[in-house]
C-alpha cells in the first residue's frame, strides 16, 4: 500500500480520458482564448491573469529569448550539439547554464526587493529614504546590489521597454518603484548603475505577486526558446565535431615526467 | 588566429552595447508589439509571422505546457528537484526525457507528412488516394504510423482544439488535411486510432513550413513552462528526499553469495 | 585576437598528434600501471597517489556507484530513459539530483571538519574536547551536523568498511578522528546518530588533503557507473513511456471552472 | 494498488536496513577487495570479473577521463560551470555531448564487429575475408567504419595501449582480431586509417562480450572524472561570466529593419 509520503500530488493539471484541465479551466478551452504568457501565469499562480498582467507576463518571457551565441547557455549548448546528440540533449545543457552569474540575479533581486518593500510598509518610511538605506548598507559592507549593472550594456534596451510598459499597463508598482530608487541612490555619485534586465524583471514580476523563488523560471522558459533556435541553427549550418576554439585552448599543466619506479 | 572554422556565426541575435538585435529587429521595439509566440516564430523561421501564424503559433507552445504529474518530464523533474538542486537542474532534468517516445511523434509525424505532400503533389494524387497507400503500407510493414492514437485519449481535446484553431485561422492546408485523411483511413475498420496533439502540431506546423527536425522544439519550449510550475510546486509542498515510490520498488537480482576465495 | 580573458588553459591534459598527456604522465603510460581510481586522484590534486592512497580512493568511489531503484538518482534516470532517449541523456538527468540533499552532506561535512581541524590545530585543543564543543554549538542552534544519520541505515555498512579501510591503510587523520568524535558526543545522549557514507567520505578525503569543494564530485563519479546499469537495465528490461506511479498521481488543485466573460 | 506495470523492479542493488547488496555481493565485502573497475563490471554484467578482465576494464575507464579542454564535453561542462552552477550541473552539461559523433562510435563499432562476428562464426570465414568483404562493402556504399581515424591521432596512443593489454591479459579474442583485420585492409590502398580509441574499445568490451548497447557507458563512466576535474579547475582558477570566445562570435542574420504598420 502507499503511503502518504509516497503521494505525486500536484494541483496544476488534472487529466481524465479526453480531459485536461489545468488550475480547474479545460486547457482546450484556454487555447486560442489565452495566450501562452497568460497559461503559464495560471500554472504558476493559480490564477487567469487580467489582459494587463498577460501582456506584461509575454513580454518578461519574450525578454528572456536570446542575447547572441556569445553567452554560456546558447554556446554551451551548441558546443553539446556538435557532440551529434538529439535537439533536447543539447537545450537541456544549455539551461543548465542558468545559474548565480546567469539570470541568478532575478531570484536575488526580487527577494531583496521583497524583503525591502515589507519593511518599508511596516516602517511607514518613503520609497527614497528606504532605498539610500539599502545602497548605504550595500556599500558599507562592499556588496553589490543584485540586478544592477551588467557586463555590455550601460541602458538595456530591454529594461528600459519593460519598465515602460509595466507603467503603462498599471502593473508597477512599489517594487518597481524602490527598484528606480535604488537605481537613483546608486548614481547619486555621478557614476550610473542602472538596473539591470534581470532587475526589471524582478521588480516587475515582485509588483505581479510572484514569489522570488520563481526567478530563474521567467528566465529559464524565454531562454529554452532562444535555445532551440541555436541548437537548430548549429545543426542545420554546421558538420559536428567543429573544431571550436582550437586557438584558444592552453595546456598549463606539470611538464612531462616519468612514472616513478614501481608503479611501471 | 582563429580560423573560420572556429568561428561562432549566428543569425539569431546581435549584441552590441544598448541594442540587441533579433532577425534584424530591434527586441525592445518588438517587446510588446509582437507577442512572445511571435517573436519565437521570428527566431525559428526569420519572418515575422502574420496574425493568424502568430495566434496559432501560441496555441502549439501552450498545448504542450503540461500533462499532470504522471509524465515522465514532470516525474523526473520533481524526483531530480527532491535531491535539493536549483530549478534549472530539475527543469533540464526533466527536459531531456523527450524522446522518441515522449514528444518525439512530432518530428516522426512531420517528416512522413512533409515527405508525403511532396510526393502527392509530384504525383498530383488526391488527398484520400494518398493517405489510402500510407496506411496500406504501413500495416503491410506492420508499423505504427506516428501521431496517431495516444495512451489515455481517444479524442484528445488539445487535437480537436488545434484542428479547428488551424482551420478557423486559414492555417491548416494540404499536411493537416493529409493527417485527417490518414486518420479516416485508420478508421475505416470501424476502429479508430485518431490523430493524438503530436500529429497535430506536426501537421500544423509543417503547414506553417517549418522542418520537421524542429518538432521536439516546439514540445520543449511549452513544456520548460510547466517544468517550472511542476518544480516549484516541488520545492515549496514538499521537503526534499521524500520517500517517493517505496512501495513499488523491488529488488530481483541473484540471492545473497560470498566472494569467491582469492578475492578476500 | 583573443585576449587572454577568453584562452581556455587548462592544467589537467595536453593533447597533440599521437600524444595524450595527463599531469606529465603519459597517459598510455598511466594505464594498466595506474588504476582509474589512481588516476583520478592524479587528476583531481595533481600528484599521483601513494599504493594505500590508491586503494582509499577506489573504494570510495565504489562505495558509491549504487544504492537501489529507490533514490532520486536512479529513479529519475530511469524514468527520463523511458521518454525513449539516448543513455547519455538519462544517464545526465540522474546526476542532476545529486544536490544539497542527496550526496550533498559531502561537501558540507568536509568543509566543517576542515575548518575545526584547522581551528583545532591553531588552539592545540584535544579531538575531544572539539567534538563537544561542535555538538553543543550545533544543538544550541538547532542544526542538524552534516553527514551524520541516515534514512534507512542505523549503521551504514559502507561507513563501517570505508573507515576500516582507512585505519588499516594509514589514511585515517585527524579529519576521521574528529568525525568520530563527533560521532561519540552525539550518542552520549543515548540516543546514536552514527557517521553516514557521506560523511565518512568527507572524512577521509578530508585526511588525503582533498578541497571540501570537491565533495559531490567523488559520489558523482561512482554514481554514474551505477546509472549507466540502471539505464541500461530499464532499457533492455522495460518497454518505454510505462505507465509508472499512476496509481499515487493525484491532482488536488481547483474544481472545475468556466473562462470569464469576455475571455472567450 | 499499484499494478505490475508500475513497479520498479531492479537486479543491481538491494538494500534493507544496514544492507547494501549488489548482484548478490555484500558492498561492504566488495570494498577494498575488488576494484571499483570490477564492480562496475560485476554491475553491468551480473557477474565478478577475472582478475585479467577486472585489470583491462580498469584501462577502459581510464583511457576514457580527459582528452584535454578541446572537447565538446570539456569546454561545454566548463561554459555552464561560468554561470555559477553547483558541480554536478555542469558535469552533466558535458556529458550530455556524448553522442553520436562524439564516443558514439564505441556503440556503432561494437556494433557491427558484433554483426559480423556473429556471420563469421556462421559462414565459417576467415578474419581476413571477413575484414575484406566488411571494407569493400562500405567502399561501394561510400560509407565510414566507425572507429577508424581521428581528428588528431594518426596512431592513438590510447589504441596501441589497450589493444597491447588485452593481448597481455588475454582477453582478445574474435572482435579484436577482426577490428585489427578491417584496419589492414582499410590500409591496403596505402593510406593507413587506424584504429581510434572509440574501436579499441568496441573490440575489447566485445570480446568481454558486453552487448553493443552499453557504448557509450563506458565513455561515460571515465569521462565523468575528467569533468570533475575540469569544472572543478574552472571553479577554483576563474571568475564566473568570462568574457569567453567573444572574438569568434559573429553576428550574419539579417540587417536592421523596422516592424512593418500595424505592428506597433
Amino acid at each position: 500500500m502507499a503511503d502518504e509520503a509516497e503521494k505525486w500530488k500536484s494541483s496544476i493539471t488534472k487529466t481524465a480520458p479526453n480531459v485536461i484541465v489545468t488550475k480547474g479551466y479545460r486547457l482546450d478551452e484556454l487555447l486560442g482564448n489565452v495566450s501562452f504568457a497568460g497559461i503559464v501565469y495560471l500554472a504558476l499562480k493559480g490564477e487567469l491573469p487580467s489582459k494587463a498582467e498577460e501582456r506584461m507576463m509575454d513580454a518578461i518571457l519574450a525578454a528572456s529569448i536570446d542575447h547572441g551565441v556569445n553567452t554560456p547557455t546558447a554556446l554551451s549548448a551548441r558546443l553539446v550539439a556538435s557532440g551529434g546528440v538529439p535537439l533536447p540533449s543539447a537545450v537541456s545543457a544549455g539551461l543548465l547554464a542558468i545559474g548565480d552569474a546567469h539570470g541568478g540575479a532575478i531570484e536575488k533581486c526580487a527577494k531583496l526587493l521583497q524583503e525591502q518593500v515589507r519593511k518599508m510598509r511596516e516602517s511607514e518610511s518613503s520609497v527614497s529614504d528606504a532605498a539610500k538605506v539599502i545602497v548605504k548598507d550595500a556599500k558599507e559592507r562592499k556588496q553589490r546590489i543584485p540586478g544592477y549593472g551588467h557586463r555590455v550594456h550601460t541602458n538595456d534596451p530591454r529594461t528600459v521597454r519593460l519598465l515602460a510598459l509595466a507603467e503603462e499597463l498599471g502593473v508597477a508598482k512599489e517594487h518597481v518603484a524602490l527598484a528606480k530608487g535604488i537605481q537613483d541612490s546608486l548614481g547619486a555619485d555621478g557614476k550610473p548603475l542602472p538596473l539591470n534586465v534581470d532587475g526589471a524583471i524582478a521588480a516587475i514580476a515582485s509588483d505581479m505577486g510572484f514569489d522570488w523563488k520563481m526567478g530563474k523560471g521567467f528566465f529559464l522558459i524565454g531562454r529554452a526558446a532562444g535555445l532551440v533556435a541555436h541548437v537548430y541553427e548549429e545543426q542545420s549550418r554546421y558538420k559536428v565535431m567543429r573544431h571550436m576554439a582550437v586557438a584558444q585552448c592552453e595546456y598549463d599543466g606539470p611538464e612531462d615526467r616519468q612514472l616513478p619506479e614501481g608503479r611501471k
